[in-house]
């Protein structure tokens, strides 16, 4: 029927772990932006991932891809920057599909102001629990991790991942 | 104003990896369980808790905390299990304000039933993209920064968080 060998303890561990966190670790990054910022983490993510683009701009596809998020969750978050003057949203040059968001001076100063309640987040939600001679590794998996779970099906119009800006 | 030491580009990467992990990861999980089960990864998730539990039976509160959930989505995750008859709910001996979610016989069958299909999810998605000797490591630190993530306001009847079976 299935020969797929079970889970040791460790990769159960693992396993139900990562399962938790998953669900548990968006909600306390939100409320820690959303207390801090007044805005939320999903769309401090996308603004950051902006800025740290060329030209602060990327496709619609390959930001959804870099953020995790769904094409229809990163139009609808890219919907309300807009609305708010933090992103304006242009026509890809060379390919009738695709739009492309641009980060605006307005939201650029946004994040720039909400940086330091994201770091603090990073660092006391994940950062401080991580010692520091595993970082590298983990750092290596998990990126790795992101980039198989994010397949090509999230982002039909990419020519491949994007990778956030190092 | 600020002294939180900047992220390293390995944090960074670390960071980023995370955050876009944890809203891509749920999605395709979701996908591979339905497809093969017809059952939701949560519904599986609680289920499988439950099976590992004493008895097939945990305290609401703690249910919450060993899946990631908030107390109102197990609630209505765990109503959605009675109705199709795989738990079902009675109230805690000792403690008047806690419900207690007991696994039934035909959540057991459903729950071993789709076992395979998880545990090809479980290797296909995660574990087959982390090397073996990172594997232990990688558990360990997972399974301390979940339990800092899920704070006690998450479960607030829970002596202590609720630890998954080994």
């Amino acid at each position: 029927m299935n020969d797929t060998p079970p889970l040791t303890p460790d990769e159960m561990l693992l396993w139900q772990s990562l399962g938790r966190l998953v669900h548990a670790l968006p909600r306390v990054l939100e409320d820690d932006m959303g207390r801090a910022s007044g805005m939320s983490m999903t769309e401090f993510a996308v603004l950051l991932t902006l800025g740290q683009a060329p030209d602060r701009r990327m496709r619609m596809s390959e930001l959804a891809a870099a953020t995790g998020l769904t094409p229809s969750r990163i139009t609808r978050v890219v919907d309300t920057l807009r609305s708010h003057g933090m992103v304006s949203k242009e026509r890809h040059g060379s390919d009738a599909r695709g739009n492309v968001a641009v980060l605006t001076d307005a939201g650029d100063r946004r994040v720039k102001a909400a940086q330091p309640a994201h770091l603090a987040s990073a660092r006391r939600r994940v950062l401080d629990h991580i010692p520091a001679d595993l970082v590298p590794a983990l750092a290596d998996v998990l990126k790795h991790l992101t980039d198989a779970t994010i397949a090509p099906r999230d982002c039909p119009d990419a020519p491949e991942p994007a990778q956030p800006a190092p």
